[in-house]
């Protein structure tokens, strides 16, 4: 965790520079009861109690400002050149670190459109204006948005591997659930499996448990973010399952397809392999243009020109989102650019960026047909993170 | 968990009512990254994605305005008289439902000292500005501070069956380490019990892992808010232990003493037994004063006066807090009028409060006494939760 805490830490001071910005100021206080989404980054597990001030400077200070109780978890983070203590206010120091650095811009967390870089609560920021006021910092304010954003989004070696590890476990919790041949079962009773091999390795869901996993059987099975019912899996429907697991703060979201097929079936029927084969060559379209500083919008119209071009309808969603210690980790959609995305769709890929891959389409009397991959893109392209499912599965 | 939210959003009518406040307003969107604490009490454990708007009335209208998806989980509260739905923007009904309401004063969870009651972050004060602005409404925001401390303070039937509960599974989980005798083991070990005894019922230590419980073994061990160490307990010394489980949601926040003998003593030492009684007399002379309107300060006073009229030196923290979703749920305090704990001793005590009594002193050479007791404040007087310690235990 500490390692990961100081990749990120010096990650920033490197993305403060490329945007130009002198000092981001993360300002928080009694964590345990509102936390900022942005400290699991910056400082750890730890919660912090009295006021609290993490500053990084693009001239590579980090300094973190803590109540005395506090310091020695915050020198153990081993992320901060200097570590500062208070008994009383938190002002004197927090004006004078300020005032060292004189930054003449000061990032802070607050956004409009973008939750993960809202973190500072109303109050907060009254305390803080209040604090500063009289000195020049209190007309320096800027949103630490961007800052935020890339360093959510371009991920450390560390947060890789944390990745590659919940997509491991996903990747064996499907293995479990195929193995299992579940025809016959209903929805729910898959899922319970699924939670309970969860639970076995002591991982958690990648979103609300209700909807993960989400288990479509047969082409009846209400498509999109409902939850498992007790619709049995019967021959000649398409199972489809979309999961993943929350390990070690980070996640995976992975779908996958299976035929179950019918009494002296051998094969799947041929509408069916041409789902699949239309939905895989989505993905691999995709990952073909990604490219550091391609906008999403490209990226999704190669995917959905692939499903359109088959004769299918286009799906109603992006073909992928960033993915991290969420599973949608917010930034630059690889989406259309229809209005309910805003601006994600047009921001740029990085490198560093982890994105699912997920083009879909229902197979009439059949079933959904949806595969999600992970992908990391690095300066020589893409990387599958999840091993692809390039066969439908039959049970 | 749904009958605990009817109860307070009901309760927060009356006390709407009682503070003179028209409309109580919180406003919040993807509460999984960004939770406001006051959400569990008036909404329950489901998450809210886009933004979404809980507006009660002090005509006891309560309406809530979500996002289509959530619809079905709002009305599943059982809370709100009115679920509106949108699909691209909250702004048109918020708007429409203020303007129907009419308010004079909106209150919205800001608060500079209360971090209970600071939910709102900034991003969204923004944003709840803008959708608001040319409306009478902009003038008329209000913090919500008062509403949320008594709403919290004040315990409904529902919240006291859970937070007995969770004081029963604190006890047990006592009862269990007094009986296995944990002479020669070391504060760690002791711990350890303890955390597998939480595990094995599935519940949460109600505050921070690692120093929950407080273990000191001796006169030597670090009293306050210190982890077990690797010292033995030893013949000769008294065991203190602060305690508390969370469970579905509510805690518990108790102190037990124990004094191991050594060979051939058949009781505690006199100077143990002396402290012992001192401390419960100061506890007996607390609950003797709490009545609903005394301020926490003369509470605190009566306890306190009992332990320095005995010659031992004051005990340098308060003599009690509230206790409910958080083991230290803040607002009116039983606590001296010390400048570090601000106007909350004076705050008058309420019925349905449930406080912690914890006096405690040093018994030189033998260890730490202190005792903490759970208490309810009702019409009638105060109501022992925790089965009070009423002899030291001896190992």
């Amino acid at each position: 965790m500490s390692l990961l805490v100081q990749e990120k830490v010096i990650q920033a001071v490197g993305i403060l520079n490329e945007l130009d910005l002198d000092v981001w100021l993360t300002f928080v206080r009694e964590t345990s009861a509102t936390p900022d989404p942005v400290l699991p980054l910056i400082y750890g597990d730890n919660t912090l109690t009295w006021h609290s001030a993490l500053l990084i400077s693009r001239t590579g200070e980090r300094i973190a400002i803590v109540g005395r109780m506090e310091e020695a978890a915050a020198r153990e983070t081993g992320a901060y050149s200097q570590v500062l203590v208070y008994d009383q206010s938190i002002r004197p120091l927090l004006v004078e670190t300020l005032t060292r650095l004189d930054g003449q811009s000061v990032a802070i967390n607050t956004s409009l459109s973008n939750v993960l870089a809202d973190g500072l609560t109303h109050g907060m920021y009254r305390s803080l204006q209040a604090m500063i006021e009289g000195t020049p910092f209190a007309g320096r304010l800027v949103s630490a948005e961007s800052v935020i954003s890339a360093l959510r989004g371009r991920k450390t070696p560390a947060e890789i591997a944390l990745i590659r590890a919940a997509i491991a476990t996903t990747e064996e919790i499907y293995a479990d659930v195929f193995a299992s041949h579940p025809v016959g079962q209903t929805e729910r009773q898959i899922a319970v499996r699924m939670h309970n091999q969860m639970k076995a390795r002591g991982v958690l869901p990648a979103w609300s448990a209700d909807g993960c996993p989400i288990v479509n059987a047969g082409a009846d099975s209400a498509i999109g973010h409902s939850n498992p019912t007790d619709r049995k899996l019967e021959p000649g429907q398409i199972l489809h399952l979309d999961f993943g697991v929350m390990q070690a703060g980070y996640c995976a979201d992975i779908q996958r397809v299976a035929y179950c097929r019918k009494p002296n079936e051998v094969d799947a029927p041929e509408a069916v392999k041409r789902a699949f084969r239309t939905v895989t060559e989505g993905i691999a379209a995709a990952a073909r243009v990604m490219r550091i500083g391609t906008p999403g919008v490209e990226v999704d119209a190669a995917a959905r020109k692939v499903i359109t071009d088959a004769g299918y309808p286009e799906y109603p969603y992006a073909t992928g989102h960033q993915m991290g210690r969420i599973a949608h980790d917010g930034g630059a959609l690889l989406g259309p650019a229809w209005d309910r995305y805003g601006s994600s769709p047009h921001e740029t890929l990085e490198v560093g960026q982890v994105y699912t891959l997920e083009p879909g389409l229902m197979v009439e009397g059949y079933g959904y047909m949806g595969i999600e991959e992970d992908v990391l893109l690095q300066e020589s392209g893409v990387t599958f993170l999840s091993k692809p499912q390039t066969e439908l599965i039959l049970m």
